[in-house]
């Protein structure tokens, strides 16, 4: 067993935030950064980062069993990245040195079979089992807090199964192990001319596997918005032996039990691999913004264009707050981000009528620039225009908080889907309560902005993000603030008629408002189910329900 | 209780055979149905059509409890009704005056509560519950074949349950009752100018709960193939409580619960309503048929109409010799039947494109009867066209079957989904697997075609439809042949890679297919979760599953 260095044969990962070790913000990117702190009455400094030697782990109190030693390691840089995902409060708990319960060891299994050794062992050995993709959940969903019930915690990270292992370019789908990264699957499928087109925000840093977990949200605003959507069959291993669903387009043969699968957020057992649903690489492309002055009316234009049958693969709605947060606005107007992209045919019907319904609601928009925008046939891959731009900037966001953490600034989205009927009212309430909390919480006047991420006919999926500072400026202060708000949040989502999550997944933060959303008939029959796949409750405890003969509850951040 | 006529306050079912009692064929049909015959070596005969008198039913082996008598009956009519679905060998087996085994006892509740409680009563009785929407299971879905464990069987029927409760015209959705028949709901739908537009075959006599239930396919080739798509979300009333799902156009918060419910075959629970989402009906309709001289080049040009994003609203592929079934055609070309239609646009550019793919594969089409399906811009409600006769003739054709099989000749169809990579093989295989179970069952070459129903990127559903005469032309010799020719039909489809079934669910006559393509833990959890809802196992026993706690086993045609 390795003790010492990472046994991860990938990139060095920054534990206490986002993404590779050495990342460095560029000027353009400090700019961004010191306009946010400036929003929230601060200013940019250099703290000192966390490091390993500063933070104290407990010994392990598991050994691995010999024949799989060598896959195990007990490094206190693998214990801390792997003792929490990238939420708010995980890095805050870093720059505050009170990392979350790490696990005892990390895995990292060369085949399935090490992996069905090590949920062997583990249910012999009442370990618990945390199960590690990219480890990227802003939810509570790879921390090893397990309660006090278990012998150990291992965490199972599966970067060494992250090969597209078949591809079918004839049913456009390809057969990819769990564990590969956004763009170790890309690559691989870029040498057959396909691409899964599935770009959450996390693309660099999030797995196949996680995003089925998960039930990730990815590329397209309307029509295929889950990685569900994408998945044509799965391989799981439970402690109970592997389950493997057959490849299908579409079937009718009783409940979908790849749908079972998905969302289960490792609780019923480790995706290894998955036939997925592949793209050719668009060809044609037409994207345009447009501006509105008053934002009911551009959320009635969205729900035109989502109830058109149009299926814009971009419909992003940003509310005036939110065009400040993204550098994109002065905040007196709403803007709608629209594109279309088919690798099949020219879009310019299609951008046309979405351009007369948004007239018709009274946005505006520049023909030229629409029109200079489907005049490129260049693939995505290779593009350089406005939207690759907003897509690179989207993926370094996350980058952009870390500073700010250490600052004690509190930054941090939340995300929910509701009918349109009830959007106004629900808009409205949730930032009023979620407001009221942040008043509370620190003393601050909200910095709460709204942008829809996808849309559906029957509804909006709005996308919350808060931005706010500790009265003290202390991260210790601001941590406490963050637990409030983020009960409120999670709370007025839900009692205001939406989801707990859209497509950052349950994991233990969501787990209060995920119990109030769905009904206990249906989480009693979930837990049934989990108890044939994993009788000893070992696999993630706490995450989305209890085990039937565990009560572990969810013991993270918001009630450890 | 009600002991002589019947307690439906429907019009009266031909109990025997397909749809109304008083049901008859026109002169056109006569001539198709002549036709079908003279191609199995037989004509048109008029039978004498079973009658309920001449059926000996076993005496009801139970009585129901005071306080709800009076929505129970045992009228042997009602009895008859509910005593099987429609397929081939439920219709054989009344021709030949040997029913299924009747339920003791027909339920006709009026709410929601006399549900909650004939479930209390049959579940303290250890009495079997056989959920009935409009009875038009092709696969033993109702029958009350349920086994010796059991006092007694009380098939429910919602028939009462059929009203649209609530209308969301923002959102487009509907909260409907789960017994309202096709018809019935698209009346209180279109008083609101809305439509479900979802149209299986059975649409007259099949109910947005049976719909929910089996997973019915309906309208649309693409996107929208599945009432599952429709779904945002259901009532489900079990043995152990009633389970309520959220009204939301999108989560991903955990496993889907929907996603349970959507195909439980009524083996969970009783659904008794469910919030849809609703269209609002067509302005805009393009359509278009071609002819192709090589079905496999037909078959190319269906992939990359279904790959192409154009999302076609219809894209029908028939084989040569389904052109001869379906009277378009003389079994030298495939045809295919491609339509668009929408609410928002006209589709000039979508069929363009489509035409352009149709071309490519050297497919021919009539350029001007193109055009001329464009120019109409009537509503699908009130159209005249060749489309609207192909629907009205579609919803007829099982009524055509009615006198083949009193006269010996087995009609039936199975359907399925396979990827595009595997479909030639596929094709191949199952029609020589199941021509040589027709010949080694009837001694006659098979007559056998197969259309696609519903397309997806990944692969389409093919619908295979056979027809066959038994050599000495009795029912019996016919229903024995079936038997033989259907569990070749089920291994086939299951051995070479498809689903069991694509859209017409598992029942019993499929579950010997439904077990080897379902991962036995997969099923194993899918029994826990059933205890949870129906700790007793009452509720349609032997379909799909057994419950955890009886041994049923398939007992319907092919095996009892």
């Amino acid at each position: 067993m390795n003790a010492n260095a990472s046994l991860s044969r990938r990139p060095p990962r920054r534990f206490w935030g986002w993404g590779l070790a050495d990342a460095a913000l560029d000027q353009r990117e400090r700019a961004i950064v010191q306009a946010m702190l400036a929003g929230v009455g601060t200013q940019f400094e250099d703290k000192p980062a966390p490091r390993v030697e500063e933070i104290d782990l407990p010994l392990p109190r598991v050994t691995p069993p010999a024949t799989l030693a060598a896959c195990f390691s007990a490094s206190p840089l693998d214990r801390l990245n792997h003792s929490a995902g990238k939420s708010y409060a995980d890095c805050a708990r870093m720059w505050l040195r009170r990392p979350p319960s790490a696990p005892d060891l990390v895995a990292y299994p060369e085949d399935e079979q090490a992996i069905v050794d090590i949920l062997d062992w583990a249910q012999a050995r009442n370990v618990a089992v945390i199960p590690y993709g990219g480890g990227s959940s802003v939810c509570g969903g790879v921390e090893a807090a397990v309660g006090s019930g278990f012998a150990g915690t291992v965490s199972i990270d599966l970067e060494r199964l992250n090969r597209v292992l078949e591809v079918d370019p004839i049913s456009r789908a390809a057969r990819i192990q769990a564990g590969a990264l956004g763009p170790e699957l890309a690559a691989q499928l870029k040498a057959h001319r396909l691409t899964l087109r599935h770009f959450p925000q996390s693309f660099e840093f999030s797995s196949l596997g996680g995003w089925i977990a998960t039930r990730a949200g990815g590329h397209y605003a309307t029509l295929y918005t889950h990685i569900d959507d994408f998945v044509e069959a799965t391989r799981l291993v439970t402690p109970a032996g592997v389950m493997q669903t057959r490849r299908l387009p579409g079937s009718g043969a009783g409940p979908a039990p790849d749908r079972l699968v998905i969302g289960s957020e490792g609780t019923l057992g480790i995706v290894t691999e998955a036939w997925v649903r592949v793209q050719v690489p668009p060809r044609f492309r037409a994207s345009a913004s447009a501006q509105f002055d008053d934002y009911f009316a551009a959320v009635a234009c969205t729900r035109a264009l989502a109830q058109s049958g149009l299926h814009p693969s971009n419909c992003r709605l940003l509310d005036p707050a939110e065009t400040i947060f993204a550098g994109v606005g002065g905040g007196r107007t709403a803007m709608l981000v629209l594109a279309f992209e088919s690798d099949d045919h020219p879009l310019q019907s299609w951008m046309a009528r979405a351009l007369e319904i948004v007239s018709s609601y009274s946005g505006r928009y520049d023909a030229e620039a629409v029109a200079r925008s489907m005049s490129s046939a260049d693939s995505v891959e290779h593009r350089t225009g406005a939207a690759g731009a907003w897509r690179d900037a989207f993926m370094r966001m996350p980058y952009w908080r870390d500073p700010a953490v250490g600052l004690g600034v509190i930054m941090d989205t939340f995300e929910t889907a509701i009918t349109w009927d009830r959007f106004e009212t629900f808009y409205q309430s949730v930032k009023e309560d979620v407001s009221r909390a942040i008043m509370r919480a620190t003393g601050q006047k909200a910095r709460l902005s709204c942008r829809f991420t996808h849309l559906y006919p029957d509804g909006p999926a709005p996308y919350f993000t808060l931005a706010a500072r500790a009265a003290d400026g202390s991260v210790a202060s601001a941590l406490a603030a963050w637990r409030d708000i983020k009960l409120a949040a999670n709370e007025a989502v839900v009692a205001h008629g939406g989801t707990i999550t859209h497509h950052h997944a349950v994991g233990r933060d969501h787990r209060s408002g995920y119990e109030r959303e769905v009904d206990p008939l249906f989480r009693q029959m979930l837990a049934a189910a989990k108890q044939v796949a994993d009788p000893q409750g070992i696999l993630n405890p706490g995450v989305l329900i209890d085990p039937v003969n565990r009560q572990i509850g969810a013991t993270g951040v918001l009630t450890g």
